[in-house]
């Protein structure tokens, strides 16, 4: 069971797309910030500030990457990067559960 | 904005219902422990194994507690607590962000 130690949540959930995707942020001593979220069936788009690390700890999704044409499937668990300032897209076709680190440089 | 600080997160979310239900486990120094969770909309019952205390930090929803024949209706903000090894409903109507706080006697 994997844990992140020493950390501040926020009490209140970042709710989108009317509830199907969720999720509260993590807070680490060295500045960082990371957000546990949920996601449910769907299509959704988002939209990045800094560079994102979303690593999927279970579920089942395609992703399209900015500038890319074709969609990654991941099916249990799987990590991507999307680059700061751009969009990218999501066909969620099962819960995923997800970890998302911002990268800010 | 409210936060625990010094915290264990658990990476994982626990899953309830189809994904309708979710949560995410918060351990404090002093060994106890809250989840923070989200409801969608739909109609739920839940056990306990020990007191809960049910914090309602935004949504909609009703609740029959064990041994009451009235629903109470929270909407916005509210708190119940649950006696342990009891089952009690919900029937929530819009999206509901909670933290339970775990009682063991």
């Amino acid at each position: 069971m994997s844990q992140f130690e020493n950390v501040t949540v926020v009490k209140e959930a970042n709710v989108y797309f009317d509830g199907k995707v969720t999720s509260r942020a993590v807070l680490f001593a060295d500045g960082t910030k990371k957000t546990l979220g949920i996601m449910l069936p769907g299509d959704y788009e988002f939209g990045t500030d800094c560079i994102e690390i979303m690593e999927i700890l279970a579920g089942d999704l395609k992703v399209l990457l900015p500038g890319e044409t074709e969609w990654v499937h991941i099916q249990g668990k799987g990590e991507f990067t999307v680059p700061a300032n751009t969009k990218f897209k999501l066909q969620v076709a099962a819960v995923s559960d997800y970890c998302c680190s911002y990268i800010y440089e």
